[in-house]
């Protein structure tokens, strides 16, 4: 039996491992079209800045320990170009020398991950504007970054600010253009996100809200960005402007691309042919909450589908995929920013009765030192008093425990009432007496608790 | 209507906020034994290693703003030495000038606290051996310790390991007693506990394990501690073999203590008498796993058990509690130790079917700088694979969060399965791709996940 797995990425490499490890005969084929696997995009602003040295300490796995160890065949430089789903074979071009080869499958999996989005805008192909994609094309970045003095990004995405993080490291000017009148407009409210704009502000950053970047002017070098309101000279440009599932291949095989965009699965990612899985990013997901499908392109989900998509094509329907919650985290510097569930402008789009509110807290007992502000908007169903969503934005590390004790809780339907009356720890250097997720259910409860 | 609230802790603070809050004409009376409420002895520790500078900076309220900002009458310095259960009243006696007072009650919360276990062994009352008890006590505690060279801590309990950096910290040479084969052995199990024994012994502290401590030997001050082993010099001796419940006010007015030494209360926080309540460390506890009435004396527990009383004991029966899991955290340095649920030990006790696994983990990405190493164990009952305990030590205050993860997840139910598809946050700054907590339940599912 062979299953064969398009993509070397989170989803593709845990799916590859899961289907050898729970069918030890089959012949698992990895596909890469780069020279990496299980590699971490989101380590990309860490490498640029520095902070990560190497580009190869963003892999994992060499394809050569995976092969070795995992027992997985992997073909690296190596592009699918077409899926056959009659014939059950994929055509694979080896990019060093352009042989083709046809490989048969039994079982498919489709991994090949998200691309940023790229305006179709004038000045768009300049040289000096660049996107971030994947660790194998970022090693000329950080080298051609080191020459420029003023840079743009676009977009007040989580790349966004983390780039605009490292590049502010980089001794650089930067200049951000979000179109929308917030940071981050996908995942937090207006409230939390002012906060988010204030500390990039106060750090140094030049942060451009409601204004969109409309076209890019330079000889052959960018030479400036323009926007609805404005021209900015600029020696360089960042685009950050989301990413979209990278579906063209199985679009081109026939396969059903759902409404986000992204392949249409179930819950044992499979697609809607028979024996071909996709997972991560490429695929779609379920929102636990509002039950709808969505897209969420992040690691650990991709990691997971994988698991599931490689054990399922291994031993058939053994596991599901429950779907997410829209957990995600970033930071800026010493800011933490963190979301799940669904947010006050999402529980309005979907005519939810909620009620939501926002406490300032601190992360350790009041006389403990270096206790530090957190930001927590919890947002509950009216009818039920469940937690349905919450930001947190604060000056603590300890912001990504506090988003994670909200995903359990909100996965498990509790109630204010429930996180109230939680044994959650407490010792003076570790959190108040009234821990911040406690204080915020309080809140909301109305004078109960 | 008169609600009383014997005791100004965290319990009696809290009850006697909510009651005045939820009925604002009462007359609510505060009604504390030293000059200090809404006090923190968990800060003890820092106040005697100087971290928080004046033993004042742990209370959350003066008498005096208490009084005014909730309208709430506040003795100070103020012993209740009788309760009538018949007639309604407490008995009080100024501590200043030893004049009597009857106070009459409706509603009554006993919120008496717990006191250190003193063993009664020889040389018990020589001078320089200190018991650590009340904020109220330590103003000159750390005065006393000044002078001091050789200091013996009696117990591995919290407040032992808390202990032991504080005086490391002081510069003195640490001696601790554990009569126990391992550190915090109510709390983690032998495999854990020894990671926390080595650490303590690597910055210092001299630890002798299951040796028990038979007297003392001085003329006036301790001049040696003697244990079943052997003798040893000391200049001080710092008694920190755990609390028990104040329970003798309550007991000589015949109100019912349970098998574990505390006051027999229900859900709503009464006890067997109509119209008194109980709160806090004196009040045993439901432990929502075992369902088995138990006493784990902490601060968050206590301070809702107050508000459910004082919630109760204005409105009637309007809130429950719906028990502990034993959720717990302390630090020694960078160390920091944490734990839920019930041990393996526990589990044996109760004859419970488990699993149990450590796993080490680091708490970055692998790529990502001062990623740190964490311990996890976690412990599963077979039939259900549903966690039931875990214990955490590692190098990271971020364990605060995966302990309090944890705890949800144990208190709603939840699976190895569960655990691992949930939405749990990510970026490289703040967790490995794998989240920790989720390599624990994978390793437990055996291949499954």
């Amino acid at each position: 039996m062979n299953i064969v797995v398009i993509g070397g990425g989170a989803a593709g490499s845990a799916a590859a491992a899961r289907a050898k490890r729970l069918m030890p005969n089959a012949n698992v084929i990895l596909i890469e079209a780069t020279d990496m696997i299980t590699h971490g995009p989101c380590g990309i602003p860490y490498f640029i800045s520095g902070i990560v040295s190497s580009r190869d300490s963003l892999v994992t796995y060499t394809p050569e320990v995976f092969e070795r160890e995992r027992g997985i065949k992997v073909l690296i430089n190596s592009e699918v170009i077409d899926i056959d789903i009659d014939k059950h074979f994929v055509e694979v071009v080896k990019k060093n020398n352009y042989t083709k080869e046809k490989i048969i499958w039994d079982k498919l999996i489709i991994a090949t991950g998200a691309i940023p989005i790229i305006p179709r805008i004038p000045g768009i192909d300049l040289k000096g504007i660049y996107a971030i994609r994947h660790p194998a094309y970022v090693h000329h970045l950080r080298d051609e970054l080191s020459n420029l003095r003023t840079i743009s990004i676009v977009g007040g995405s989580y790349l966004g600010i983390e780039m605009a993080e490292a590049l502010l490291e980089l001794g650089k000017r930067v200049i951000l253009f979000e179109k929308e009148s917030s940071l981050l407009p996908a995942s937090l409210d207006e409230d939390m996100a002012k906060i988010v704009a204030d500390e990039l502000i106060k750090k140094g950053v030049e942060v451009h809200l409601g204004e969109q970047v409309i076209g890019f002017d330079g000889r052959e070098r960018v030479e400036s960005i323009v926007t609805n309101v404005n021209s900015y000279r600029v020696d360089g440009v960042i685009l950050a402007m989301g990413v979209k599932p990278n579906v063209s291949l199985a679009q081109k095989a026939g396969i059903k691309i759902g409404s986000t965009g992204a392949i249409e699965v179930n819950e044992f990612m499979e697609t809607n042919i028979d024996d071909i899985y996709a997972a991560g990013d490429v695929a779609e997901k379920i929102h636990r909450i509002t039950k709808r499908r969505t897209w969420i392109p992040l690691a650990p989900t991709a990691n997971k589908e994988g698991v599931v998509a490689g054990a399922n094509a291994a031993r058939g329907r053994i596991l599901r995929f429950p779907g997410v919650i829209g957990t995600a985290i970033t930071k800026f510097y010493d800011l933490y920013i963190a979301r799940t569930g669904i947010s006050e402008k999402e529980a309005k789009t979907l005519n939810i009765k909620y009620e939501a509110k926002m406490i300032r807290a601190k992360t350790k007992a009041h006389y403990y030192p270096s206790s530090k502000d957190v930001y927590i908007k919890m947002i509950i169903e009216s009818s039920s008093s469940k937690i349905i969503g919450v930001q947190i934005v604060g000056w603590d590390p300890i912001v990504a425990g506090y988003i994670d004790i909200v995903a359990i809780a909100i996965e498990r339907g509790v109630t204010i009432e429930d996180l109230f009356f939680s044994d959650l720890s407490y010792m003076p250097a570790t959190a108040p007496v009234w821990h911040p997720l406690i204080v915020a259910a309080r809140v909301l409860s109305k004078g109960i608790l």
